[in-house]
């Protein structure tokens, strides 16, 4: 196999512009993802269009030798220019961006919601709690991180491929819809709401809907849900981790679904 | 008041290296922060011995004038420096690092300790986490980033000053004398555990222990502990933020003292 030795290379151009660039990712249907193991995780529920590695990381990492047909070889310092960095892991793929049915929106029993959660970190860790708490389906709304941009993705560490997430323009609406087939829409607030230890989640599923740190949930959202639920927290700090409070709040559904046996675990 | 224009003061240069030397911090038994929002929010629990911060920062945080006597004015070149980075907000402060009474391992009813959690924005969650879900103490074993280091801070926003925090060297020691009088001490594990929603703290007291994303527990510790908890996941992740995860162990334990009346909401 040839190395590519060029910084210039149209491969390795192309695969920098899906990295750094929403547009170009949208265009393509592909999204970029660096590092061996953020990788191999991904490839598990998304389709591998091109892997680029050295031969160092390769050799540290056998598992890859099962995307051999879709490798390409790259020089330490082409696997700089991929990174941006100096520091890297030396292997960096692109996927196909998998899509999402709307029909979802019909049948999911425990769907997360975001408004204009804008860190990537935060997206990430969400997606992450959700897909681990057995939630079917994501929901983003204007304002939020992109679920496949690098940063993300790095936070997610992969779930982003394995759950289902629909970015949306119109969440009242979504949320009015999933309230039409009786799922209860709980707007995530600090204050004046249910504390959760005494939320249940009823039968017809559940929808929780999580604001930006600062801002907090938009009007029409709030409106569009049927009630409000809070972590009770004591008076020792003002406020949580975004990702450890959205990650409370989801745990707590997929705890009261395995006490009531309606999931088993694991 | 004076400002100060010279990036070679000897208060300037002294804060930055408290800012960036631990043991500096710990000969000098001091800490500093970044921040009018995390400045204010120590001033609650910490004792501030010297403020630092432009004009412009002062017009734009009122509430800093309560400190006036221990305000320095510097320049935004300053300010610069002090940040060790071109993006600031200009506030910054120096606090007395509070004590922790060894004796509180005798009383506390709720305990969080940690070994090996190196990441400073995972130890700031969980110590923020652990504050907010009235947890009474916090046991840092060896290799846990420093709690009053700047980015643990950042992350914990400033509930290490109001959550006491004791550094250790012995952690297994430390279980078995909490084991003593009674408490649970329980080992955040990934596989063959207790699931944590079947969980029951007990009437006297629980520790919880976590260990560093990669490497979990040393021997000692897991022996030390009386049993092991994980957090029932679906197979769509391998594993949760550390910040999350540990959140929602800790929140386990709150959510049953609010069912059970042990302790008041809010």
């Amino acid at each position: 196999m040839q190395t590519v030795t060029s910084r210039d290379n149209t491969a390795v151009k192309n695969a920098c512009r899906l990295r750094d660039d929403a547009r170009a990712r949208a265009a393509a249907g592909l999204f970029f993802a660096e590092g061996p193991k953020l990788c191999l995780e991904l490839a598990r529920g998304c389709r591998l269009r091109a892997l680029f590695a050295t031969e160092a990381a390769l050799d540290r990492t056998p598992a890859l030798a099962a995307f051999a047909g879709a490798t390409t070889l790259v020089a330490p310092h082409v696997a700089e220019k991929l990174a941006g960095t100096a520091s890297t892991q030396q292997v960096f793929a692109l996927f196909e961006t998998p899509g999402t049915d709307p029909a979802l929106l019909q049948t999911a029993a425990r769907v997360l919601a975001l408004e204009g959660v804008q860190d990537p970190g935060n997206v990430g860790t969400l997606l992450r709690s959700a897909a681990a708490f057995g939630f079917e389906l994501a929901v983003l709304g204007p304002g939020c991180a992109a679920p496949f941009a690098p940063r993300t993705l790095r936070a997610s560490m992969g779930a982003a491929g394995r759950l289902p997430v629909l970015c949306v323009e119109d969440l009242p609406a979504v949320l009015a819809a999933l309230k039409g087939r009786g799922v209860l829409c709980l707007a995530a607030a600090l204050y004046g709401a249910q504390p959760l230890h005494t939320v249940t989640a009823g039968r017809g599923g559940v929808c929780l809907v999580i604001g930006s740190e600062g801002q907090g949930l938009s009007r029409p959202v709030l409106d569009a849900c049927a009630a409000a639920v809070r972590i009770p927290m004591t008076d020792r700090v003002e406020s949580l981790n975004a990702g450890a409070a959205g990650s409370v709040l989801l745990w707590h559904f997929r705890a009261a679904a395995l006490r009531d046996g309606e999931e088993a675990d694991g």
